[in-house]
């Protein structure tokens, strides 16, 4: 079953369309890919002081369902769906609570992030102590 | 006592200076703004489609003490100190737990709100309803 | 050829990394977008509030091959590559000059555009007007 | 006279409101300080890896007049009004053109920012080639 992350829509993610500016699902998608690391143990800020390394976005390929508004509370999944000796790949969604209805899809996606080296920003192999948090 | 919300920092937030970007405290105490009126039984997109008015921001006064990081959870506080007719003002901080001392201030303000009508943009009086509200 | 836009990187686009932030390629992309959309003499504030409809993205597929960092002068590029009823689909590109090489490819993508009532937000027909200002 | 930037609006820029987003004019006043750094000579990519140093943020201090709307075209001002040792205080404006009248006044605000460390981020004394490059 994939993480799953809430995510409060505030004035700072909409725009003059009255609905959440849709580059703002990025953001939400990596909130909850971070708060998926932190409940497998996985610190970004310790990793880059420690390990010298981070993950970066190397691809992301979104749709856009329907729009999400000021105050909404929405779902944010994560699951890991492949994890490679340099990059990982996730399917994410975005997902609102509707009074009796089955929760709605508003924008979901493929986001791969590869593991470089924090100065040289070089790809590098992610850490065993990393790949094995991530098996289950 | 101040209302408290807790942010948690991510990519997102920061700059590369390595900290948070400072704009993004404006973002961080109107998300806890924002909370302090729904605790009030306030949600400002209802007032937006029933009312048909909406709080701007009309004044901001910030101070940055030290900098927060990636990965740093913060307390965000939110005290009204005036409410006049047609304005709030708020004093609020952010702060961040460090350990065996006592919280340590990152940067604190003072926001002016203006109630305004949603569709001309023009100033008006902060209906009653809401003053009523606020009053402990 | 493609349209081609000018974007400066400030402490703004960056993050912690010490690199843009992936993010705001999608807004650096919708900048090149308007521009190109000016450029034909369509203007998004007075088609909001004249025709009563907007675009909005209904899809973002992008890859980052290189980071971009502060004081980088970017160039953006918009291109339609398909011209529906009631969408558009364009290709897109971030390049930056290197001094006696070719421009450097940092990030690319698709973005599909489509057209909805302003208020209703429901899809609809893309006005006969922009579709013929958008054939050469 | 002060230095003067142009910044144009887009849905980015732009909140429910139907306007541009408060936080925002923050960045604008500070794409304007980064140009007018730059029509100075100074780089501050270059600093932060050469010299070793960067400006921070310390102090910010903004009224919002009246509200820009997308697909505007703004000036943006900044006004060195004091050059310590360790700080530099701007006075920063937002204005826009309006036909037939005198530019008016959107923001306007006073931004204070300090030099540090790049690494250990503690405050120090400005280089003597950045106030010397200061003085007209």
């Amino acid at each position: 079953m994939a993480f799953q992350f809430p995510v409060r829509i505030y004035w700072e993610d909409t725009d003059a369309g009255g609905i959440v500016f849709y580059a703002n699902y990025l953001k939400f998608f990596e909130r909850a890919r971070t708060e998926w690391l932190r409940s497998l143990g996985i610190e970004q800020q310790a990793l880059k002081s420690e390990v010298g390394g981070m993950f970066v976005v190397s691809e992301t390929s979104l749709k856009y369902h329907r729009p999400a508004q000021l105050d909404n509370l929405l779902t944010i999944t994560a699951e890991l769906v492949e994890a490679g000796r340099a990059t990982l790949t996730l399917r994410q969604q975005a997902l609102i609570e509707v009074p009796s209805l089955a929760p709605q899809l508003l924008a979901e996606g493929m986001i791969r992030i590869g593991w470089v080296d924090s100065n040289t920003l070089k790809p590098g192999r992610i850490p065993a102590t990393i790949l094995k948090a991530l098996k289950p």
